[in-house]
């Protein structure tokens, strides 16, 4: 092994609470958006097709057919609020930082009348829905296109709940849970992954370094594979990820693993789960009963819980890192029911990074320029509300705002994933909270030797973890106004 | 108003999200350890005693009146763990970091033994305790004297979940059933209030600024006290704190607020809450039925809610401040519900800020071993697992163990309220989630002025808030022994 | 033993389920109103008494003062509406059979005013609060007199949901609440427990024969005492029942029994439970800790669960009759989640009975006019809805109404606990559902041998238990106008 | 009209409840088994084989081939224990009737030894599940081979919770889920309505008066359709019933109904419901939003809710006879939730009653023997025991237990729907609990005028309903020895 000596940004694993990987004995990866990265837009678009055509099918206007989808609207985590119809980001208590209705980005004001107090009471979970997945991008913008094309379309009234065309009631909610049903008829026809599996090359990567990771990790640790996904799925992204048709002798896909785990149901998975079955991998069924003998290499299996797997590899908690791309169902429901070690792939961070890399005066300016306000906003209060002062505080806070605008705009017409101006969004804080490790891909591992020390930011440098107030008037002794 | 030029740290209010104070319109306080600070630890060994004499009193043995309250051990924010009698410091995501059993600091390998994982699922509230406010001080170190006690007794003979003596087997479970009900006893009987009544001199702190920070508050904004305490407590509290005895023309107490609530019954307050009622400050009895006129000036309520308040003060959410000590009660559920923002006064502050402080090497110290030994490792690594290099991690291991044992222990025998070594508390991580601004006394409000910016600390730096791994490469070519 | 050859219908056991008395190999109590019978209406006057004073004291009008306890007026089981201040008697399904405001008894289109379709959601328990004791009456009647009061009272506007005065708005939600915690308080703080003690002749009756069946009973099985009461208050109760103060050598009251448990906390005790103390009978006190030894004769425990007793005392849930007066706490929840077999009491069967037995001929009539009702009004029709006929239909109906009238003011206002004319209460129904045996008194077990078989009456005649309608038509051919 | 001068009883409509038919202002009727009766057993047989061949394709042993459907084993109303895989009848308190193992009925104790007491928790819902419907007929059929198959199969080691085959453990409880989510294939995925559409006279009974039953309340009321069913199906099945292919001209299936409901997801239709949406009745597809204008004849709306229904025709829930065969999901719901009036279908009451009538002299003969034994019983107890009063007891109780034996078999290896022996089946009790009215078939109405009173009989006889045990005495003079 070699110790990285320069590794780029986005080749970087990033590190909220130390991990130390000689501890690790058992690698657990999920398949989908984790190991099997399908081609961005290209999939969402084909997502995004599957759900529009069915939706026409099923009554829709034909006139949604027009729309095609426009990777640089979405942002993963946003909230549809299903009683107005609105696209939220908020952070993670519960305040709007953006919001817009079909793809018109609301003002203040607007977003102070729909949502009082600019405030949401999240757990209404009834009523908020949380697009959390890379799936949900697709669905994301078909609902934004719905809402557009709606308010748009002249046969239709514009009303606080939906629209009314003659005696129909279209209602934001109604219009939500069909989309809704539409996706998840897509997923659980097979009509997505069918598309998939005839045009491999189209959709997922075939990422060269997994196979190298994979054996490397075999080598010191236990590897599991745990989806959700089902067994034929299952067989043929990972072989077409794994087995080289080309070339040396095949090596089967399974002998990579030492446990594989479909038809998880997590996050059900992570707390009682389900029963564990046998699958028949020539036949693809399931075996009946449960399996109660020693675990076999290369043996698959269906179902089960997080405590079953630690049983059949005999591992504790804490020794199992785990990947996978779900912020709720795969990272915080291991980690807090489980305990588990965690790393979460994140593949908007090669962009983030990117935009952060590309813009990072904008980022510097738009700091100083917060330190500047506050500072110069506090001592003009000390002057006696001098006008200058004021006027000054007024034209620095326009440009913070229009700071904060482009940079979000760099990175799409929803923001960033991460961030909007200097705020967290709720899933950076999730991020925060419950991934040990993230990384804009798994393969990133490969570049840390196999007992890495993964070492947290020190947090030591206050007791409280935030610095006193003190900067706002250290600094006061030399503005430096640079707009 | 003058701006402060030099806030010392103990004066200082700290921020984890901006607070522009000129949009605030109102200010709201708790009363218990908010405006109304006890002394400690006198007040702490009050509860204490109370509560030690009634446990011998319905028949614990009488040996247990030897003990008396020590400041030093007990931290806030522990966990007891009702099943084994262990009392807990845990992070947010249930690991745990320190362990005592009685008055014994339990090893790695024990802690191991009762948590496999070193992990609790600390959603099981049946089984976990959390002692969350100063009130639960003088608790939590009985708690210990009790199973300290116990445990030496050799009458007693220890088992997993208690003691056995002859035919009776006291639980754990049922040992902190009845200090709980002990502590309840103490409350509702009004044993403890009417003893700190009768010396208020001794118990309570009265802060001379109080009616001065009160004042320069009403002249920019509305004020309102919400206290779970009863009218009679309340007012004898409150006129101590804010009414002068001597010299000048006494202004009343109640003239200091708009609206003053007693028995808000928080967390309820913020939900659903109760019936408003107006209570007749003659008598200090409730009047029956509910007032629906106009607030009118220096009137007490009891009950309410949240929402009654907003409506009654005309006011929005985002535009109150709250100030509490109660993170559970007072803060999160004011900003998770109710979107308010949320000053949190944490008395420990100043300890912690001298600890800090006077142990500034230490901390430096263990930043920078933390910072070698991950290089060390990571190095040593890439050198074939060197001789040498290992037995120096190794070295480097006992080093920070030591240290962060020595840092704990400047604090007190359960170390620190907001950290263990280099490792957030739970505590920690809710105040910083939680509470907008926080301090030691909200009396530090008064170094600001009004309309005063506070800038929370600028995430900017780096997109996904935390630094890239490089920082263990970047310094390897000049590593500095200093042990 | 002789068997009963004449049992008279007030001293007779009645049969829901059949039990053989030989396979009870254990008898359990409840106290109150199960042995400790007290004296009505005294005891409610009492009751009563304690209540109005309070809320008197705590702010309600003086007016108040001047309404006594009528034992004629409440029955036990009705059920008040909180939100609209009806006190309501309705059926196992919700309907609504007779309804009250204050004291006014409502017609049937006011009824249907407040209660659409004449039915209430009964799973509502926020709203509708059952009375289901005879400890409940006083409260009951203390409720209807203080809508009486504010209904009359000039001062006071009536609004649908309570009364205006000036800026005071007294809802019946608050005045229930407030009655309520009333209720709690005068149980609570042992004030009513007080004056009973301190005159037992006067509320208690001492029944002679309760210590002649516990030791028969105690010849042929097991005996224990199950009550929520606390340990000072039952035995002074039990001591006063059982205890001779004259004659014979006294033969301690506890030795009656082979188990005692206070302060059971049923219906929580036929669930998981709490902690099982042991009572030091000497102080009253609590003993620490669990009793883990075996069972020892005339010890008293606190606490519990029934779980527990069934392990102390070695028996089977189906081999236990337990006798309580509670039909929800004592009766439904011990046969529901253990399968007990359960003799409910009811004290008002007496007077149900001697109702019976005077207004037999107003039954017998009432049952001949539905019958011809039925018989007429369907024969009618056949005719072409000839006058005559629906005229006589129109005057059998007023008949029927009117009897219904008569019949249930021979019971008391609010007409009789088990029926309204010819339907079910809900009390009614869950007394068949629940009560495997029912009777005015326990003693009334005392005039069946101890292995009696308490037969079911037969439900064999028609196969789904209800006759075809044919009645209505058998009969058609002699109609004998009796009016 | 005429009136019924004579109905046999499987024509009658037998009353829980009275109903003045002349108040009904709107009929209600479920489909599936309520208008659409199946023909039995080939209807159940088709589901058996469907539901084995599914599970042998999944990998179930081919020998489950050789079972075929057995009418005579099932009963509706059996619960499965799925923990020991047994199928319980019990009564409404969770007593066991009734317990079989496979085909192989239990003895008393070795019932005892799987459910001590006797006795179950019903209220388990996720242990036990209660095969309330006709459709679960097959099921619980298919059930009872498995435990048969592996419980002879020589391959298996029978074990308390399942079978083992090597490595291979077959819980019942997997068992059950596989046989569950077997049954929800075959309905899902349209295979048993594709077959019965295919071949409607083989499956469905084409009832000649049923047109005539919906012309004849046409006159007098408003009816509705509501069903769990989609509409293709209901269109196919309802056409099939409804229209004339030969001769006079066609009335359309919808004409017969002023409201049609599919897709009624009930029981969630009784509560808070789905989205109402209009079907395209030419196309089958749903009407994209939700119809808000005023109620159209014959036109066809899928979803909504119990409320919506009463806004649309206008009527309250009183005045709604709702005609329904699921006990729980039909008749429970709509009573308990909206106070509606209920009709339950019952077709099983034909054989009942004509088991009832052909065995009548066995249950008057059990009925006596009853009477006789509790008489013997208690008389001689006060003989002293004499041994041949013992001796004739324990005769008597044989007979009753093989006369009860020999009349549940009369109706099947389960015995009946309503009864073992002289006690009540849950089903029972909960028809006497929730249905009002109820019959073999809903054209049994067609016996009856449209203005008819259905009274029920009188329960005033005795004011608690059920007799004094003076029968036991009563009788004792003319004991008549009839074995």
């Amino acid at each position: 092994y070699n110790i990285p000596i320069l590794i780029k940004p986005h080749q970087a694993v990033f590190v909220n609470r130390s991990v130390t990987l000689e501890n690790i004995q058992c690698f657990g990866f999920d398949m989908d958006y984790t190991m099997a990265m399908y081609k961005s837009p290209d999939y969402e678009s084909m997502g995004f097709e599957l759900i529009r055509d069915r939706m026409v099918s099923v009554g829709y206007p034909h006139e949604l057919l027009r729309y095609t989808y426009d990777p640089s609207f979405p942002t993963r985590g946003l909230v549809i609020d299903t009683k107005f119809g609105n696209l939220l980001k908020v952070d993670s208590n519960g305040n709007v930082l953006v919001c817009s209705h079909g793809f018109h980005i609301l003002k203040g004001e607007d977003v102070h009348k729909y949502y009082p107090n600019k405030f949401i009471q999240r757990d209404d979970t009834d009523r908020f829905y949380i697009l959390n997945t890379l799936y949900n991008l697709s669905e994301t913008y078909f609902y934004s296109c719905l809402v557009d094309f709606f308010t748009r379309c002249t046969r239709y009234t514009n009303l606080l709940k939906g629209f009314q065309h003659g005696d129909l009631f279209m209602s934001y909610r109604s219009m939500f849970q069909d989309a809704r049903d539409t996706v998840d008829f897509i997923h659980d026809s097979g009509i997505l992954k069918d598309r998939t599996i005839k045009n491999l090359d189209r959709y997922v990567i075939k990422e060269p370094n997994l196979p190298v990771l994979l054996t490397r990790i075999k080598v010191v640790a236990k590897v599991f594979l745990a989806t959700n996904s089902d067994y034929s799925y299952t067989e043929a992204i990972m072989k077409y990820l794994l087995e080289n048709k080309s070339g040396s002798p095949k090596k089967p896909w399974r002998s990579f693993f030492d446990l594989i785990v479909v038809d998880t149901k997590k996050p059900l998975f992570f707390a009682e789960g389900t029963v564990l079955r046998q699958v028949d991998t020539n036949t693809g069924k399931l075996r009946i009963g449960t399996y109660t003998g020693d675990l076999q290499h290369g043996t698959v299996y269906s179902g089960g819980s997080s405590d079953v797997i630690c049983d059949l590899l005999d591992v504790r908690g804490k020794n199992i890192l785990y990947v996978g791309d779900h912020i709720f169902g795969d990272i915080l429901k291991s980690k807090k029911r489980q305990g588990w070690r965690t790393f979460l792939v994140v593949p908007e961070l090669t962009k983030e990074l990117q935009v952060w890399d590309k813009k990072k005066n904008l980022f510097e300016e738009l700091k100083r320029l917060d330190i500047f306000l506050a500072e110069l906003y506090n001592s003009t209060l000390s002057r006696c509300f001098c006008p200058r002062g004021l006027l000054l505080c007024v034209c620095v806070c326009v440009c913070v705002q229009v700071l904060t605008y482009r940079m979000d705009m760099s990175y799409g017409q929803m923001g960033s994933l991460l961030r909007s101006g200097a705020r967290q969004t709720l899933f950076a804080s999730q991020l925060m909270r419950y991934a040990d490790l993230y990384s804009s891909t798994c393969i990133n591992l490969l570049h840390y030797p196999f007992n890495y020390l993964f070492m947290a930011p020190p947090v030591l440098v206050s007791p409280p973890s935030s610095p006193p107030p003190t900067h706002a008037y250290a600094c006061k002794r030399n503005i430096q106004m640079n707009l």
